[in-house]
């Protein structure tokens, strides 16, 4: 088994990658927004990305310049380094609430059949730099992938993989608390929690620490997936933490973990809760999901007038022991192409381009909050929701006797019906 | 005034647009997917389309060759006219439940300031070659436009034109009769209501008239926008029909009028009910919602496993009374540009292209409805949903003691708040 590195891929000029020499593995094009960069003329260019990016009415997503030690930083340590600024209204009877947020991507270390300990401590290793780069950058709130100690071993079915869960306030929150302390930020940590006290049940949580470096809270992580290779449901339970937003010095923040962007019900429960921020820490390859993955998070933006900020993680992972996966098609000991793509929505509808699919990212954006508010007033989505009605439905729906509420062309037994 | 007619804007090879020469107005490029076309190397252009249209897994969205005398009506007609085939799976216990589906858009075919029989007549004869090119295709289901009788004319906040609504069984519905009995066509017909039962009370309508030419229904709009020029809360309500699915001959449909678009309730709601195609009629302009076209249908597809069928009405309409915006600026007389952009929507997170933002189209698209079973059966959102949770939430968050579920940093005091 070769070791699998992300950020070893060699990315061209014209932004497609080349083969990863060391496994044969291909990520494909860098991103689709620098693939189009390199083959338009800049004039059209400008007009696709404002289609693709959702700028309009004179919106703006503007890229931030950093400071030099920061863009070395990135070049020593080979990872995508990106920093864009959404624009809002300046108000009357507020100032701005201009917060600067931070997603990091990241492949894995070692090798999966490296031992755990030195697996763990290699990805803390690997992460310092990037974490280095976004406190020194000025980001205010950091958020990590999903389950970013460890490998994504849960395909395998194989219950080894569980010495990776650790407690709320466990080794990987200790080393993240020194970063925020350091630099005054708030970091979403999202690991496999073990909880000691329920008879050591496992859950897939984000630990939220405050830039005092104290832990705030947590959260569980709402809708477990049962389809493809994601065996989460032989691991973990759907969490029991409901929909918390939490105040931090920075704004009031949510974490929707992973498959839970599928379900618009769990994106507005962290809006009825207030939510400025909704963090969408993710797993997820190319083969499965990547057709969603531009969709779903800039959906829930708009519709529920706040910004989001989507991660997933990078690279492939090669496992020690192979496994099949529910298709006919053979054994395997690859999970397939992690395909990062990491980026913020607005909750105009704009977004940000995104990071590499192919290497290890920090996304920087400036955001003010106020947007939040003004969106609202302008759609007045939440007044126009008419929650009452829906209220009323799942209620219903709930019922064993729900019967749908179906209208039947009176004439359909005299149709050449194509139903069955 | 000038009259105004997008089908005579004229589409240059490239993709894009040039002045409308009757009244100045600007369509811009005429569509994305012809745009890059036109602009990337085959391969590439390959990769990036595969990309937007959200293909993947060896799934296509294929051309659909029609007959010579169908594209000489759309030549003859100056309609855009274009189709494709969503792919599905065989199954071993069902045989495919293949229906053809076709959405029309258009521009108005009269001034605003010619008399109001007038103008509905021309629109009646500008379909007639369209809803002809639908019927002789073989097209299954037909879905028109919103408020397709009359210019959408709202935004003007003036009583008069009142005068377009009709009742259910009123001319427009008797016009769709002839079409829908000739060509055992389902055609479902959005019109200004007027409901003389209820003290001619008007509603945002959608009725839903099956393929023997017999009323199987109606729906009306469940939101109503109070945003940009879109005043559509002067002059009907919410509608009270909450969100029937209709059993046709060729499927379960249901129809998401224009703003409700922006509500994942209102999709969810059609989708608990049963709904297998849900069809979105609207009138929305480039300014205001352009970025979000793109997403939120295809959202809905995804998240409740449906087809979604968008329609936009096209070209700039032209009133003969000026009216302000409350934005600031000056009065003008204009609504803005409706871009058309009418599309497909699959469950898979496949879509097809978009027809013109500029001209008058009919757009065809073949679906096995076994597509939607087969992504609840792969994906199980409607499994993993929690329902109960939602349910409880939204019963609480009616009341008016509502408490959101915050939690706060209990260091909050100590930190250098952004918050004022």
């Amino acid at each position: 088994m070769e070791r699998r590195e992300g950020e070893e891929t060699v990315v061209a000029e014209n932004g497609s990658t080349q083969e990863n020499p060391k496994d044969g593995s291909i990520c494909g094009f860098d991103s689709l927004h620098r693939l189009l960069q390199a083959s338009l003329s800049p004039q059209l260019f400008q007009e696709v990305s404002r289609m693709l990016l959702g700028l309009n009415c004179g919106k703006e997503v503007e890229p931030i310049t950093l400071q030099r030690p920061i863009k070395a930083l990135s070049s020593k340590h080979n990872f995508d380094l990106q920093a864009f600024s959404f624009s809002a209204d300046r108000e009357s009877l507020r100032g701005p609430r201009i917060v600067r947020v931070g997603l990091i991507q990241n492949s894995v270390a070692l090798p999966t059949t490296a031992p755990f300990l030195n697996q763990r401590e290699g990805i803390f290793q690997k992460l310092i730099p990037m974490i280095d780069a976004a406190g020194s950058s000025g980001v205010n709130i950091l958020c990590l992938q999903e389950a970013w100690t460890m490998p994504f071993a849960f395909c395998t079915r194989e219950k080894k993989w569980c010495e990776f869960a650790e407690q709320i306030d466990g080794e990987s929150t200790s080393f993240l608390q020194q970063f925020a302390q350091k630099y005054n930020m708030v970091i979403i940590s999202p690991i496999l929690e073990r909880d000691l006290n329920h008879g050591e049940t496992l859950w897939n949580t984000a630990v939220i620490i405050g830039n005092h470096g104290n832990i705030i809270g947590k959260h569980r992580k709402n809708h477990i997936p049962r389809v493809g290779d994601f065996n989460e449901s032989t691991y973990y339970m759907e969490g029991n933490t409901s929909h918390p937003v939490f105040e931090t010095a920075y704004g009031k923040i949510a974490v929707n973990i992973c498959y839970g962007r599928h379900h618009p019900l769990n994106w507005l429960a962290f809006g009825l809760n207030g939510a400025e921020i909704v963090f969408n820490p993710s797993a997820t390859v190319g083969e499965l999901s990547e057709p969603m993955w531009p969709i779903e998070a800039r959906n829930a933006a708009i519709a529920n007038s706040y910004f989001v900020g989507s991660i997933n993680r990078v690279g492939t992972e090669v496992f020690p022991h192979p496994f099949t996966s529910g298709d006919g098609k053979p054994q395997h000991s690859n999970f397939g192409h992690f395909y990062g793509s990491s980026h913020f929505s607005a909750p105009d509808a704009s977004c940000t381009p995104s990071l590499s699919r192919c290497k290890d990212g920090l996304l920087i954006s400036d955001m003010d909050l106020n947007l939040c508010r003004q969106l609202k007033d302008k759609w007045g989505f939440r007044m126009t929701a008419r929650y009452e009605v829906y209220s009323d439905l799942l209620a219903r729906y709930m019922k064993q006797d729900f019967e749908p509420q179906v209208i039947s062309d009176p004439l359909l037994h005299k149709s050449a019906q194509v139903l069955p």
